[in-house]
């Protein structure tokens, strides 16, 4: 487990530190700033993660993680220099992927440090939108996490589906793959038909 | 006293959730991040005294404030949808309530760390005002800890009443209740008769 | 080496406290969250460093960190009451000195709990900027770490001066030193000369 864990964190590090980028660059920002921002985003939801349940800052313990986030931040960097054509339609499905990828790294490292299930989805969606929360507020943006598609609600329904898998015996990786499959899946299926979740009647 | 401490943080988090899913409602925001913005005015505060005082965080460590925060947040959006008037007015003294109970669990938890009573009165008032602040800070709006009326100076006062009791000699709640007071009421009247407290004279 | 910790990092507090009241002033904030303000630029850096290493938050285990800062806030405030001639330009470098500071405090406080280099690096930087990230973000301004001229890159290069001069064998004073001179020198020099460091071509 401890190697799926390793290697999930790491994909999920490297596509957020190359989102951080692209949208520093398409606000456009420059210089060393970018980087700060790529690394705010890419590491700030599983530091603030780690801090709370009182365990070691992963890419403290292991500096594989402030390694990747570096050089995933400077692959668009060199792409945009060369050609101004980034694959910016996939940027949005690799995105799905890192938010489900943190999620099911929160739930696991909450679980493992024996909290209860509803605080392990709380951190599995903490360190899944922590990261692009920070990134909002440090750019002076609407937090996507406020009014994005469903994205806070994606963590959760992922996470449920998790302790539900739990609760009826399935092996610990499979409840995992489950979960990271479902954020996928829900998430792609948000943005592709704009799922919305009032809680308010406005209309009275 | 672990009672009284559980009952009045428990408290103060349903306030503050209340609040946090009020001030979304009036500043027209939707979808579960009302959940999110409630969440993080009710427990922002004591997680980032938590984790100063390096303390199991209060919600990881009793589920109860997390199933607080939710039910809370929910009561004003059922109400919202049920009637649209509901009782703005006495929020303001709820949320007074709120501020003093979290000014006096963080004095307290502090206190109980060793800590003197200078970091004693900082905690009360990071416990009392960095939930407000976070919910401001991702809402965009002017933080009301800057300009609000005597907003930090509240808590501040409040702890200052404690320092003086417990140096005085009183038993720890009557410490607590003598400082709960002061700050509720020093609160209420910066309100009413709009206290100021200018530090630059800019007339020069 | 302890000794020259605790006064470095008394005067980094105190530059930054007296930078952040100074900023209130001119940004015409008032009351007393131009402290809350101050605190945050002085003291924030520090503590997310130390919850992140695991350590005892610096001014939670040395009160004088908490009177110092108080005192510097109030420095100006006094200041500008008598005379509104504050020598602003003096800032500036004042402020140069203390990110410098700041920079090699975390570096060595990082080295001391046993991290590689490369986190040793990446927590100065996280020393030296943040507070002024938190203060930009509490103000609602573009962060100057984002675009002022190097900010962020000057900790990296002076934290990479005082990994060369460790690998060569120095003395870790004359490590600080070193770094301490080549932070102030290369951030008075990208704002003597403008440096800028473009990592888009945005002319393509």
């Amino acid at each position: 487990m401890i190697d799926w864990f390793h290697w999930a964190n790491l994909a999920g590090v490297a596509v957020c530190a190359i989102s951080g980028t692209l949208m520093a660059y398409q606000k456009r920002m420059d210089g060393f700033g970018v980087i700060v921002l790529a690394s705010a985003t890419a590491i700030g939801g599983g530091t603030l993660r780690d801090m709370m349940l009182d365990v070691p800052v992963f890419w403290i313990a292991d500096t594989d993680y402030l390694y990747t986030t570096l050089i995933a931040a400077f692959i668009p960097i060199i792409w945009l220099n060369v050609s101004p054509r980034f694959p910016f339609h996939y940027l949005l499905i690799a995105d799905a992927f890192g938010l489900a990828l943190f999620n099911v790294v929160g739930i696991e490292k909450a679980l493992a440090n024996d909290t209860g299930m509803a605080v392990a989805i709380a951190m599995g969606t903490i360190t899944g939108v922590f990261g692009g929360l920070l990134r909002d507020v440090i750019c002076r943006e609407v937090p996507l996490v406020l009014n994005g598609e469903l994205y806070a609600m994606t963590c959760i329904v992922g996470g449920v589906a998790y302790g539900i898998a739990l609760q009826l015996g399935l092996a610990t990786q499979w409840c995992g793959v489950l979960a990271l499959a479902t954020t996928v899946l829900f998430r792609l299926g948000a943005m592709r038909w704009h799922w919305q979740m009032p809680v308010f009647n406005r209309e009275q």
